[in-house]
């Protein structure tokens, strides 16, 4: 499980550093058929997606990640869950935000892309 | 998504009853290529994860459940991945602990069984 923790590793470091400086460019890891849930809001497709993400209602954002936990998805494809626990921390609000997020990643031509997302936030 | 979220109600208002009730009954709910993440601890087949869910260091446990999200997993298969967060209530102890935990539901024989189970304490 060693390389699949890597590739875990790999990714979030990637998205959420993407998130927190370029959230635009998230966009290129979805897929027409990628799924986000937001906060129990359900998205369909990387454009829709894309634009969801660029338009949440804060301009800075960092990330900071408690947990992280990935498992081989399929007995077949290389894919794999990533389950990521961690905090918020939005504008300049003191209160960091705990959140809970799950990824589905799809090899696909010597990378990976985002199947599923789910993302909430959790309030104490 | 409506048969989809239909489908993650029922699975996790059984999966935390037996938990809470009936923690060995929990075995017939993996296979032998079942994997859980148990806070870090990755244990593999039904037996070993039945093993590890009936040995937990709590006598009395409820689970409530806060969120719960779920989308298909794969585009050729009814799978799903459910998310769940909430809170534990161990034992005697006033303070609620809050959880998030992630499932891969893989359709067998008119039911399912759970082909990935992460589950993480979320410290505040």
């Amino acid at each position: 499980m060693g390389d699949i923790n890597a590739i875990a590793k790999q990714f979030t470091d990637f998205y959420y550093q993407t998130f927190d400086t370029n959230r635009s460019a998230l966009q290129s890891l979805y897929r027409a058929h990628s799924m986000l849930s937001w906060e129990g809001t359900q998205i369909l497709g990387a454009n829709d997606i894309s634009e969801k993400l660029t338009t949440l209602p804060f301009s800075q954002v960092q990330h900071k990640v408690t947990t992280l936990d990935a498992q081989p998805s399929s007995p077949t494809v290389a894919s794999l869950i990533v389950s990521v626990t961690g905090v918020l921390i939005v504008d300049d609000s003191p209160n960091p935000l705990q959140f809970s997020q799950v990824f589905q990643l799809i090899p696909d031509a010597g990378s990976y892309y985002v199947f599923n997302d789910i993302f909430r936030l959790n309030y104490g």
